[in-house]
């Protein structure tokens, strides 16, 4: 494919992307294909020479685009948004373009620089704490990873290493010191509670450390207490366990609650104080809701300005802030933290910038070396929309669910709200003389509005409840669209209700 | 930004993507900018209000593109390449639009066929053993991973789970088996060579594992011999540790020398056997030189066939197979050892496709959750190169490299080829009395090509000796640019030789 090819291929695949935009509504939400239907349709193998463009892109539209979900859809209100834009597909266009594997400052100055720049931006349009900017004044940072549970994991791996740096009994040597880590290592636990993401479980996992989960209860609305961390401490305490990470939530996946950072903080200084050698280290995920921060009103009522207490906190640009998956920003307060236990030098790898310390090489601060160029699409985004724009987005998404949960409310012969609306999140059942009867109601209510194809919700468990998650934070998605949603929850309700 | 504006911000981008590649040729390689020349040019905080597209576009070429190191340029000699194409940028921009969260089947059923169908395309031009097919006879099958370190990492926790499940002794529960298990963990150790990527070293810090480096000689080739492997196996047996992850390695990064994989199954096969509990996990890294796979006279070079008494193969076509950074491919033997060790159930991911048994969820074949849709530009690439397009890709560069190794030959009185021609990759350096002055001219040539700004070579160091590493392998170099290589290569030559 020569430059001419090449741009007539590119005009058609740009009109043909508009087109789908313009037009999302109009297609089912989910795919309804059955498992093993692409393998029918393509060949099992390669071809053997190549193929014109224009047969290439008819395969878009007739094999791919039926084995969609439409995640920008505007009746898409399962899991959380994945929320795109037209500037960020713009920033994706330019980073394949200027495609490399940029794992260190000279392999790309203006990669590495915009990504220390804009989530420098972030940070402040987010109102976190001043330590965690690049030029603050404990030399924290950001950097874009590709997804939460990649930030979880990184964090995890930082704070191993800090506690083993600073609790390990000094004097060892050889395999006497080896020996005290592998027993210190044995003792080790993260901590969660039962709604925070499974990535931190999974981050246990992968390093091989142990995993406790503290249950959280509806009555305080399924956020982490102090006290109830006061007691999850003094048990691993009693049973010779050493806790070294906590994971804390805002917006947790189930309800989007948010966990109590000035409880935590607390129940944590009185464990061992903040600051001295084997503290816990607080991972602050808000991969979702963290998108909210942009608004001033969420900092406050979040106390988002309490997490200078903590380690780490990482959002997911890609979800609610209208920026292609991937872009997780995570922060740390303390880029040291990270760069200790990350870095690795390979004499390949060698260069006058990053030998003389003059520079940041993100590869340091995550688990891959190479990286592409992701900050190019926040950047687009941001100045495209300007801080006020997104701000206007989040708080129109944000009435739309609570517009959605004022309807529910309407019906209480219908619908019962359990949490929520909490940042675009109503999480609600169907009434019932009992838990089974509920559960049995809400369950044939879903698959029913599920069938319908024109709006998508997905479900929980709380405790033991069987609830749905209606979501309404997708970028097309407007008040009509939640109306006719409620409009077909409601009579399904009505029709599920006559026949049970 | 709404539909007209984005058509038009869009043909403009992609114009200018095409004259930046039409006239890459006449930048400087290497960005000369200073380390925080762009926190100058930029504001210190995102705009209140959203800015028209012009004006973001003419940053690119003012602010950015001087920032950039390109590495799409026919003067781009360093490290490996990250050659991109046009059907690749299509396909990035195509997933750009179709953005979703797809971690499992039901989120967008063709990302995961898709995914499915490319790699046991790819296995296929690869000439891998049919065990690492998707229908293949031992249920193996590819998952596309964001870089050759997370691959190495999937398949270390893969192998750590699969060692402790058949190695743990029978009938422990509770306290008694978290003990034996962390004993277990505390002898474990994994293994590479002293020319395999620190990628390994890495998964093994995250793991919290051992790690033992094997050192290779260069009257080895700087490759890992049966012998030598079988020598170090013994000698952690004596200190009591149980190695339990092998990375071997076809093409390393300095040299692109390739392991003898037969002598390394030998050598295990003699230490635990091949299918026993407790075996050697052996991933296969090739993530440069795999590409190299899809001509048949490299299969049989190498050996290929023989990896089906390994356990994984990884290779990223984002190097070397003309696709946009990330795409690392990685194939596993059976994969239910990924599966076993990283899935995570959580009630909110519930759905009839997936609680069936039906669908594969890539979420349980890598360390996030969340996954891009990145097989469509791997479709696009082979669909428009063919196999054949791509194995004249190969054969072009690599007979560049040859090419060459043959002038650097032709002047004896000046070079001296440490290693190579392999796999486009010469490793060379300047004639000297002894080592001290050898290095001393080579490091000055290196200084020297490299301050004219139209090539990048990188250089490594091979038992003390400082060299030259030069590579063919990107998309846009011609013989011209590597006889004007080679040409500056000499005339520097002759000079440093003059002045020393």
């Amino acid at each position: 494919m020569d430059s001419k090819e090449f741009r007539e291929a590119a005009v058609s695949s740009i009109d043909e992307i508009i087109s789908y935009y313009d037009n999302i509504g109009e297609r089912n939400v989910v795919s309804t294909v059955e498992p093993g239907y692409l393998r029918k349709l393509l060949p099992s193998e390669a071809p053997a020479d190549g193929e014109p463009w224009s047969d290439i892109q008819q395969d878009i539209e007739g094999k791919i685009l039926p084995g969609i979900t439409h995640w920008q859809h505007p009746g898409f209100h399962a899991f959380f948004p994945c929320a795109t834009s037209y500037p960020s597909i713009l920033g994706e266009l330019y980073s394949a373009a200027l495609s490399g594997a940029c794992f260190n400052w000279i392999c790309s100055p203006a990669v590495t620089e915009l990504e220390t720049i804009v989530l420098d931006w972030l940070a402040k349009i987010l109102g976190l704490p001043t330590c965690y900017l690049s030029m603050g004044p404990t030399r924290g940072g950001g950097v874009i990873q590709g997804s939460a549970s990649e930030a979880v994991l990184t964090a995890m791996v930082a704070a191993r290493d800090k506690y083993l740096r600073e609790t390990t009994p000094a004097g060892l040597e050889g395999d006497a010191l080896e020996d005290a880590i592998a027993h210190k290592r044995s003792r080790m636990v993260a901590l969660a509670t039962s709604m925070t993401h499974s990535s931190t479980k999974k981050a246990a996992i992968i390093l091989g450390v142990r995993f406790i989960t503290i249950p959280v209860s509806a009555e305080d609305g399924y956020a982490l207490t102090g006290p109830v961390l006061a007691a999850a401490l003094e048990n691993c305490r009693a049973r010779g366990l050493e806790p070294f990470f906590l994971t804390a939530t805002l917006g947790t996946t189930d309800t989007c609650a948010v966990d109590d950072f000035d409880g935590i903080s607390s129940s944590l200084a009185d464990f061992v104080p903040a600051g001295s050698p084997g503290e816990v280290w607080v991972h602050i995920d808000a991969a979702y809701a963290g998108a909210a921060l942009v608004c001033p009103e969420v900092q406050e009522a979040t106390e988002i300005s309490l997490i200078d207490r903590f380690h780490s906190f990482d959002m997911n640009m890609h979800k609610w802030l209208l920026t292609n998956f991937d872009a997780s920003c995570l922060f740390v307060r303390d880029r040291e933290w990270f760069t200790r236990a990350l870095t690795i030098n390979q004499a390949v790898y060698s260069n006058t910038a990053s030998d003389g310390g003059l520079v940041t090489d993100y590869r340091e601060w995550q688990i891959p070396l190479g990286r592409r160029f992701r900050s190019l699409k926040i950047w687009f985004v941001m100045r495209s929309y300007g801080v006020n724009g997104l701000q206007a987005y989040i708080r129109r998404t944000t009435q739309l669910g609570e517009d959605f949960a004022s309807w529910l409310r309407a019906r209480p012969g219908l619908f019962e709200i359990l949490t929520g609306p909490s940042f675009a999140l109503t999480v609600f059942r169907m009434v019932g003389k009992d838990t089974g009867e509920c559960n049995a109601r809400t369950k044939k209510l879903c698959d029913r509005v599920n069938a319908t194809g024109k709006m998508w919700v997905t479900s929980t468990l709380l405790d033991g409840r069987f609830a749905i998650r209606m979501m309404t934070g997708v970028r097309t998605t407007e008040k009509e669209h939640v109306e006719a949603a409620f409009q077909t929850l409601a009579e399904n309700a009505e029709d599920v209700l006559k026949t049970t």
